[in-house]
């Protein structure tokens, strides 16, 4: 041990999810992690076995009792997670091994991990950036492809790449602007203002697209809102049981049945949707009614998409209220469901369909019954498609709110940067406005970073990670 | 790959428990393990690294997308928990990944296994016996140290060992026997009869201590079932407040909320205790008076502790109420708890005392106040002391039904044993009685076994041990 280890606490956490299963996970990591886990060991000793290997023995608990037969996977610093030495210590998932386990490891000199430490030292130890620790906590939340795939992203680096890409370039042009102040005199321009205002404007549109793309990126990772509005009896019920029905029963027959599952979050296609849920609200009176739409009214207004649902039976209410529940989101996609199609004459329908359309340009209409596959299939269909529409790419996807502020930031300081250009304004402002943008970038990858926005970050992780 | 091997199947699971965590956990086992985790993995090629070996590298999704980063832990038979090659599997715990995962496992050519596959593959291996196996999935349940340690010595094969051991000296005890009718003529006796009637005696005990253990295992296992009674605002709910407080917080602390602690389930010393909630009736008319009693006497009968609580301020009805509530279950450790004893005169309370030891005597009396801790301490030792008189050792527990039935079959093959022995049967029907005695301990460890005992019994475990 090296002295200044002395200062760095060894840590312990159970890295399985909570419960009981066949198998849980303690990590311990830190400098002393070989040599608190063979105080409660019997096998091999560890500290004198090879990285990256696994060793069959004994956990004792803190009374020095057998606790369990365990595997300990030995991961030696720097090639770990962390960059420390760390020892998985996999034992049988009961909750009393799992409690002593780590009342063990802590009576021989370990720390509970606090939430996300373990990420926390992996960044302290410079084997992932900020932008990369973030990721590894939006993969393990992520319920779908399309979220995973973002996620996976960020953490790959990819993300923090193009963002170091962009802020080399400016600390350049920085430099050179304020190399200029040493010669002022001379009136030379190290930095040619024409390359400059193209460095700029290229820069302010890739931050003003990355910018964006957080409206889809935190859709995308937090659920799409979709609202189903429309008067009661119109389907809306209906159709949120055919739209739910395989999709949830593939999941549960693979984890069981899960704590946090929203009923109305549903997977379809690449990504998951949270329907908000309008539906139950009986018309009894005009008091009612006018609640009924006013939580519809709600309901649309944070949706992103909404589905209007028409009884094509009994379409006059529905075509009644439609406007004023439409009007209240102009900026959501709007899909006309005109249901129980099978139901009705199809002249009639096809009256409504061209009723509708006229009213309401925006949106898509179709005719459909909830009981038909190949309608529901149809519908899922046009709901993937309006996201898939939103992204430019996959790579342009920001799904965390600080790191959007931070490119919004750095996108105004950017415009700041072109404003003077374009106004010839000296060299050590316009440095300064770049400066500034170098800076909004830092804090994303956490290049520039400060101890409460660390903790701010790490403490939102689980413990264990 | 042998020919033979073709017909094993390769199985995965998730085995960490289901839900979010920081790491899950896919098992893989069987002949194909290595191939099939190759299909899917980039990084070293694992059929040919070293047993025992973790490797970090990249899994594909069944599309051939990069999924996660992962660690890749190689068992190679027969050196691993089924005695097949083993691949696990260390990926981020998104619900995400771990659907993906098993699903890219499955297209690459396993199969989904079966609840227990994994530890019936060891047993079929002949790594663990039934007895063990069985201790596999008791320790996985286990919520106590008491219910931990009678699995862990399970597990370990203590209990097997001693069965063996009874089961191999009565083999040889029938085989004497049996070779006397190959000199029947001659009369000799191979086996000494009063050597045999020291054994068949000395078994005999050893087989009824260990099912009478049963009682006591069951409780430790299931939670020792403990009935608080006695009249309305007795102090019920307080005193079972008072006893979960601490141990409850400590299990959340560690494991976050569980789904399956019944709220009356608490933890104290090395025991879990199972409270029947006898709280919350209310008696505002005779009839429902008399539902309370019912429900408090049937709260008893299933009861292996009362504990009848009195209200030294009012202990008119309780006493009334005393015998009929105490008397209907005889074979129940009773501890009478006179509460409020700091409201009441002192001379008061000695003199419900003296009345209630007279009327009980086998009860333990107490007095107490549910909000003075030193009581509750006093009455949570009074409780684990019942518990611990009532286990000769660690050794002697049988916590399965199963077992306990085969042991009751046993002893009482035994006791024909002793009575042909007493009577001077012939040595030919004794050793049918021995044997019997020896195929129902056999069917404890598995050394006797059906495939549908094997089912029955393995289906119970949970996917992924």
């Amino acid at each position: 041990m090296e002295p200044n280890e002395l200062n760095i606490d060894t840590i312990c956490a159970i890295s399985t999810p909570p419960g009981v299963g066949g198998i849980a996970v303690a990590r311990v990591s830190g400098p002393r992690a070989l040599t608190i886990v063979d105080r409660i060991w019997k096998g091999r000793r560890l500290d004198a076995v090879e990285s990256h290997t696994a060793h069959l023995g004994t956990i004792l608990d803190s009374r020095g009792e057998m606790l369990d037969q365990a595997v300990a996977t030995v991961y030696k610093c720097p090639r770990s997670f962390t960059g420390e030495d760390v020892v998985e210590l996999s034992v049988h998932g009961s909750r009393w091994i799992q409690r002593e386990l780590i009342a063990s490891l802590c009576s021989a000199g370990c720390r509970l991990a606090d939430p996300g430490e373990f990420t926390r030292r992996a960044f302290a130890s410079g084997r992932l950036d900020l932008a990369e620790a973030e990721g590894v906590a939006d993969m393990i939340a992520s319920n779908s492809r399309a979220a995973h795939r973002a996620a996976a992203c960020q953490m790959r680096g990819h993300y923090s790449a193009r963002l170091a890409e962009m802020r080399d370039r400016l600390i350049e042009l920085a430099s050179l602007l304020e190399l200029e102040l040493d010669f002022s005199e001379e009136e030379v321009e190290f930095a040619s203002r024409e390359r400059l205002m193209d460095i700029a404007t290229g820069l302010y549109d890739s931050l003003t697209r990355l910018r964006d793309s957080f409206a889809t990126g935190a859709a995308i990772k937090e659920g799409i809102p979709v609202a189903i509005v429309g008067p009661t009896n119109a389907g809306k019920s209906s159709l949120l049981n055919a739209l739910s029905g395989d999709d949830r029963a593939i999941v549960s027959d693979i984890h069981g049945t899960t704590r946090d599952v929203i009923d109305d979050l549903i997977e379809i296609g690449d990504y998951q949707f949270r329907f908000q849920d309008t539906a139950g609200l009986r018309t009894t009176s005009d008091a009612i009614e006018r609640i009924g739409i006013e939580r519809s009214i709600n309901a649309a207004t944070r949706a992103r998409i909404i589905i209007y649902m028409i009884d094509s039976s009994a379409p006059e209410a529905a075509l009644d209220s439609m406007a004023q529940t439409l009007n209240c989101n102009p900026e959501a996609s709007v899909i006309i469901a005109i249901n129980k199609a099978d139901l009705v004459d199809s002249a009639k329908v096809e009256q409504i369909k061209d009723k509708v359309a006229e009213m309401q340009p925006r949106a898509e209409v179709m005719s459909m019954s909830t009981r038909d596959a190949a309608a529901i299939d149809a519908l899922k269909a046009k709901l993937t498609g309006l996201i898939d529409q939103s992204r430019e790419s996959e790579d342009l996807l920001v799904t965390n709110a600080r790191h959007a502020q931070a490119l919004a930031q750095a996108a105004e300081s950017t415009h700041r940067t072109i404003d003077g250009l374009r106004t010839g304004l000296s060299g050590d402002l316009i440095a300064q406005d770049i400066r500034e943008t170098i800076h909004h970038l830092g804090t994303i990858t956490g290049a520039i970073t400060t101890d409460t926005l660390l903790a701010t970050i790490f403490t939102r992780f689980c413990i264990g990670k």
